[in-house]
């Protein structure tokens, strides 16, 4: 795809950027809402007196956060790296972070030029929530067996049609085909973690892959079911989508 | 100390509750505030009918949070004991859990019987702060020598007068010495754990160890100055009181 020329006079920067989503209407402006991308956009008008367009890796959804979302903008001041970072820290709320500022090529994208992404899914298993993890963690109470979680992962990892674990297949401009490198399951006393890394995803895949692999780890279902979802190439009630607030975008690569 | 005798026809329960302090004034009822004492007493009025005094193992401060404290009442009613936790819960907000209710011997009381107390305290070490810690761990941006403030720790440990470590020394009911049985300092990347454990702690004294130990990690002072502080038995400006959030009321023993 074209990454669109930076602008006669402009230059553009990249920056690494974690968020608490708890209270954001997701990443994308929307009207009347509080987005991650318009505070950004907001508190680098406030600090450099230009209207700029922040775009990302991908959207997040409301209520999914960000260890690692990169992003990228065009502008015609030219700040010094680490004192805009101070600034922007300074202007936005505690629950967004910039965590680093770099210049990048007039070529670069944050969504066309990634080559691979990250998610993490977080469950907190255990018949009772702690209070501090209440916006980190997915909770399920039902004990989780994570053998069958992996062994249903096994099926799924690889180069397919996801579009049985899209929420809207229909609408993938890109089509419905991904490579997902690795899709594991961990357990640590009562916390469950879910990687999984790709070339791309579908949306609210991960949280369909999530809310998938916690039905097989319940019993609900066997394993080999996640290869029939996987070659109906049709979502269905049998993929549930998990909630938002156990979703991490972990990391990005270029 | 004498334990208030349970009331004829009623029967002594003892539940360990985890809270976020965030959003408290602390653990005490206090008239136009929210504090946690307020809201177990009012959750347990509205499923018994009962009005209640719910006493704690200590009161925590607003925004310090409770990994484990321990409570008790006296109730009238006799509630299925499993049922009664869940509707406790259901009637709490997300931030206060019930992890147990139990039944009581009528002398036991969560403060006059407790023989020792664990609090840690946590420390998120690196220029900048993860949004997701943001209200559970407190901000020290300068590089903390660990291995200093262990060294600190050693001369603080042991049974002293800890005036010198009490936001309020003058309105200790039971004199300011203790026995702290471990004061130890870890970390693993950016973040620095304090863990302190003994038979009782004065008003704010692992906030003002905290505050202390991290003077010394920054090497604002020297390790060695710890028992100048101690012997003086005077709270002065040496001694900072770490901020509420990075502090949790662990484990209590009985």
């Amino acid at each position: 795809m074209a990454v669109k020329p930076v602008p006669a006079g402009k230059r553009r920067y990249r920056m690494i950027v974690a968020y608490d989503g708890t209270k954001y209407s997701g990443w994308q402006v929307q009207p009347h809402h509080k987005t991650i991308q318009s505070e950004m956009e907001r508190v680098i008008r406030e600090l450099t007196g230009e209207t700029v367009r922040v775009d990302s890796s991908g959207r997040t959804d409301a209520g999914v956060h960000a260890r690692g979302q990169v992003v990228h903008f065009d502008l015609a001041s030219k700040p010094v790296l680490w004192k805009f970072q101070q600034g922007l820290n300074a202007l936005l709320d505690h629950d967004i972070r910039v965590l680093s500022v770099r210049n990048a090529p007039a070529d670069f994208h944050s969504r066309i030029s990634a080559t691979g992404k990250e998610y993490r899914y977080f469950i907190w298993n255990d018949s009772i929530m702690l209070p501090f993890l209440r916006h980190y963690r997915a909770h399920v109470r039902k004990p989780l067996n994570v053998k069958a979680m992996n062994e249903a992962a096994s099926h799924i990892v690889g180069k397919h049609d996801f579009a049985a674990f899209s929420a809207n297949p229909h609408r993938e401009i890109n089509g419905t085909v991904r490579h997902l490198r690795e899709l594991k399951v961990m357990k640590r006393g009562p916390e469950v973690k879910i990687i999984a890394r790709g070339d791309g995803f579908l949306y609210k895949m991960v949280r369909s892959l999530a809310g998938f692999l916690i039905r097989v780890g319940s019993g609900e279902v066997e394993p080999e079911v996640a290869k029939t979802i996987l070659h109906s190439k049709t979502r269905t009630a049998r993929v549930p989508t998990a909630p938002p607030q156990g979703l991490f975008l972990w990391k990005v690569w270029y």
